[in-house]
């Protein structure tokens, strides 16, 4: 009997939400592998991930939900990943490969690493690839019509849940700053935005590129929003025109 | 005798370099617009953007290079965005879109940024539109294998070129930081990190997802490297795995 070759783990971003945001390579793989995980939804609806690449998906690829609970718990947590791994190896290891597919990028706070390092560490002879993709600070910038960062700017990305405690220090010296998944705590960040001048400078996106998409380019009337999961904010701390340093608008003779 | 419509700039994202990593939107309003504009190279060989693109350019579509000088000379920069804007509104003015290709994200560090902002001085009728695409640290993290964030990480990018001096405040709290276009101040941000005994912790990346990328897992022996002018550094300051703080292996249980 030849053994049989262990098929490969894809990790594939897919992009902030528009279907049409995934790249011809993450489309590519995700037509040619025979199984399709993603994490399963909450309260019965289809996940992120799943619901962007539903129109993608052929009948006859194996759809392979798993389930990561929403906890902070890190020993129920390696529990769910470790019964996840064994999911996608029972396909692996027969030579199939398997495609994750992770909203946003797959290297960039997914869900998709606990995943792959769990089956690494069970099967070490497990091959994993990544496919890049579109995040939802460039996805949200472009939804505001703005550049996200300029020339010499520095930029932060905080995954808001765990830091209010650190933004004051970041805006001390940041010059653009992105708050993920800012939804519970906004009303917080607004304070600090409002004692230290800046809430002209910020702006809140929801669900970044989908039909429910929704912007607030002021945020100035707003101490509290009612925001979903998905939602971000980004500050421009140094409001610079674009190639001018702090001089304001382009400066084109007179 | 009826006025024509404007026609539509689109900024659009072409991704790090593998001409596979466009997204389905970009390729598909790419191959739409009559008029494809893209930076000149230098020294007679094509730009990036207008390389990734090759492959995907129909004969009969204009192809319009803009001439971006390699200046800081603020006052010849604009002089060069305001004839490239001018080049621009030929075609626009008389109802044709334009596609502008970015290398990356459109809305991250990119010429596109100046274009679209005199131009919409010049020409406040002008419509921009901006399809967003994935990013180097995105290409570059996928490309090593490794996540760039996961948990409550905190990302700090920074464009190279300025902010030697600023790394070591940064250093002390951000728990992975990317210098983008890191060839210049290599030499320097070594020398900090050996200080700093961060060098086991840093990797470089030349020209991600192109054929010709290379990758440094290590840099320990390296404190001078030749790298081309698409080339980042990445620094896994606090280097958590994923999901246990700073524990070390998952636990799988005993």
């Amino acid at each position: 009997m030849t053994a049989v070759q262990v098929g490969t783990l894809y990790g594939i971003s897919v992009g902030p939400g528009d279907p049409e945001l995934i790249t011809l390579k993450g489309l590519r793989i995700l037509n040619q592998v025979p199984v399709v995980a993603f994490p399963t939804g909450i309260r019965g609806k289809p996940g992120m991930a799943q619901q962007i690449v539903e129109k993608w998906l052929g009948g006859e690829q194996v759809q392979l939900p798993l389930t990561f609970p929403y906890v902070q718990d890190f020993v129920l947590l390696a529990q769910a990943w470790q019964v996840a791994a064994e999911q996608v190896w029972h396909y692996l290891h027969r030579g199939q490969d398997v495609a994750f597919v992770c909203e946003g990028d797959v290297s960039f706070y997914s869900t998709f690493t606990y995943l792959a390092e769990m089956l690494q560490q069970l099967h070490p002879e497990c091959i994993v690839q990544t496919i890049p993709g579109v995040c939802s600070p460039m996805a949200a910038a472009s939804a505001l019509g703005m550049p996200l960062t300029v020339r010499d700017q520095c930029l932060v990305v905080l995954p808001a849940l765990y830091v209010v405690a650190e933004l004051e220090t970041i805006l001390d010296w940041a010059d653009v700053v992105v708050l993920m998944k800012v939804s519970s705590v906004y009303e917080q960040v607004w304070q600090v935005l409002e004692r230290r001048q800046l809430l002209n400078r910020a702006r809140v996106v929801e669900r970044a590129t989908l039909p429910e998409q929704v912007i607030y380019e002021n945020v100035c009337d707003r101490p509290t929003l009612n925001l979903p999961y998905f939602s971000l904010l980004i500050i421009k701390v140094t409001e610079k025109e674009p190639g001018t340093g702090d001089e304001g608008k382009l400066n084109l003779g007179s």
